[in-house]
């Protein structure tokens, strides 16, 4: 179960923090620790970046003697092991990691026989496709969830230590189990990858006379699967438990589609699932998903139509729940779908056409 | 192999049409002809549809006694026996349809024994989530693909009407053979909707704890799940042998995962095939899609602050190649990401600060 801690929780005291790679994620904390009044040490297996994040006011790249807390932030597939060595190196701090995948880790710190009581796996949910300390801030986490997984054997105060730093970074903390984690970003980040990968590498021996027809229905699926496949190896690598449960799953739910294909019942039942599943997605600012409405604007392909657009749709008085652009693929032109509540859909149309543009239906 | 015609090709001399289906796609086609000075009548099952159309202008709804050209726009799995009838009542005209699979309906105008001289099928490619005819317009299809899939008998003089037709609507036309068109709608649309449903449905069982941390990818790949499950019940159905050797090759393809679920080299060849398949859809206006980047800007949830951005974003003078809305699901604030090409990230994020915006990095 997914609960969102007590906010009054205690703040973090002013601690002594060593944090592990210096990439995107480990300098975007060290930033919130430091500016949160904490001595900071920087270490990165490349030195150059735990001095480009020093230069940034991240921290320090001295070796500390003794640390209150260890943030690893390194590669999935790098962070048991630096975990476990943390862990031994030093005797009274807490470690956490920020890796997406969270049983895996503390079975190996179980294995290694190192210490559960001062590991509190975490898992920061932002991220970037920039990497590096040149890209970290201060705020990459603000307003983001932060799942922290212990495990049975946490000691609460480290708990308690990990939580604290997930606040100071402005993120909303999740208390979760980290096999009941694992299972959930299966579910709703690892296999929708998958199939995005899958139905992008089907392309592959389209012929491209037959990819000319392509709408926008393609491009949303396969959109995740342009993300970075050696990041996305280590996390399915490490989660594939949980991954194989659910995809076998779904591909016997692909072998019924196929096996009924001749039965429009079959067929209308998946895609009536499908509908049903849509709406379970939680919706913006967590209410229940309105149906919304697509007004959809043909836009000229100039830098300030957007702003006279918007500046006409800010006028009309009316809420933008989602936008999405669709070009057309041979003339400079574009149609700008606005999601808006129903009820404004009819408004919002009258004032675009009365401001000169035009809707496409 | 798909091609664009020759625009030189004759226009539609003045003709007498009938249109058969007054929802959107036909009131819409039936407008643009009654623009064009045509001679337009009007059929539908529903006669207050066939009335509502002709009040909107579209043509009358007085049977005709001879037309030179009948356009059949019912629902997919009742095309071919209307297509049919229409040839048999009218003995000179051409019949065309808009249903968007096309290989079947040629064969049952064959098997019939009707005249496939006369029977030109087409697929205009434009649609709502809208219906009937109160939402058509003259221009639903202008800048539209609108392929042309004649088959092997039919006479020249009745393609070059169809095609006429397409083009007074003002969409552009591609000629493509109607087995070859199928294909390619089964491969770039009736697979991906499958898919999509596949992944939607699955969420259905999903704990609603774990829904809470879906991020954008998900909802990427399921948008399109939300679509009408009647509507595209009869497109599987029509298109079902073309859909099944793609699903096939695709359940092959996910076997393959499943199996090699513990080879990091078997799940980076798929993912990397994805992101090869990625770019491999046409990009905007047809040009070889550029690596665009992301700049991702905090913006508060009321009326106005869109109008600001763009405002702000059209005086940095850098063109939009595509938005997108990432809402936090519980602040009254979402993230606008706008992608430019690479060579303007770096000036357009500089902008953005300097009018006082706040990015996400």
């Amino acid at each position: 179960m997914l609960s969102e801690t007590d906010q009054s929780v205690a703040l973090l005291p002013a601690s002594r923090v060593l944090v592990i790679g210096a990439g995107l994620i480990g300098t975007s904390i060290a930033l919130a620790l430091t500016a949160g009044g904490h001595q900071v040490h920087l270490r990165d297996r490349t030195s150059s970046h735990g001095l480009v994040a020093a230069s940034l006011g991240a921290g320090t790249v001295d070796e500390p003697d003794e640390v209150d807390l260890v943030v690893v932030a390194v590669p999935p597939a790098a962070t048991a092991a630096v975990v476990v060595q943390a862990l031994e190196q030093f005797l009274d701090a807490t470690v956490t990691d920020v890796a997406s995948v969270k049983a895996p880790i503390l079975a190996d710190v179980r294995d290694c026989g190192a210490d559960q009581r001062r590991y509190v796996g975490s898992h920061p949910m932002a991220g970037s496709h920039r990497s590096g300390p040149l890209t970290a801030r201060a705020d990459l986490f603000v307003d983001r969830t932060w799942v922290v997984a212990a495990g049975p054997q946490a000691d609460p105060a480290s708990v308690a230590q990990v939580e604290a730093v997930a606040r100071l970074c402005g993120s909303r903390v999740e208390i979760m189990d980290p096999v009941e984690h694992d299972l959930a970003v299966a579910e709703v980040s690892h296999v929708p990858q998958i199939v995005s990968s899958l139905m992008a590498a089907n392309l592959v021996d389209v012929d491209p006379a037959h990819l000319q027809l392509a709408g926008q229905g393609v491009r949303d699926v396969t959109r995740v699967a342009a993300s970075d496949p050696g990041m996305w190896t280590q996390i399915i690598m490490a989660n594939r438990s949980a991954i194989r449960s659910r995809l076998v799953r779904l591909r016997g739910q692909l072998d019924e589609v196929v096996d009924h294909l001749d039965r429009p019942a079959a067929v209308t039942g998946l895609m009536t699932q499908g509908v049903h599943g849509t709406k379970l997605l939680p919706g913006k600012h967590g209410r229940t998903p309105l149906d919304y409405v697509d007004v959809v604007v043909e836009i000229p392909d100039s830098p300030g139509a957007l702003a006279r657009l918007f500046a006409d749709v800010g006028r009309a008085g009316v809420n933008v729940e989602d936008l999405s652009i669709d070009h057309d693929v041979r003339r400079e032109v574009g149609y700008i779908s606005i999601a808006v509540e129903q009820t404004k859909a009819a408004a919002l149309g009258q004032a675009m056409v009365d401001a000169g543009w035009s809707l496409r239906l």
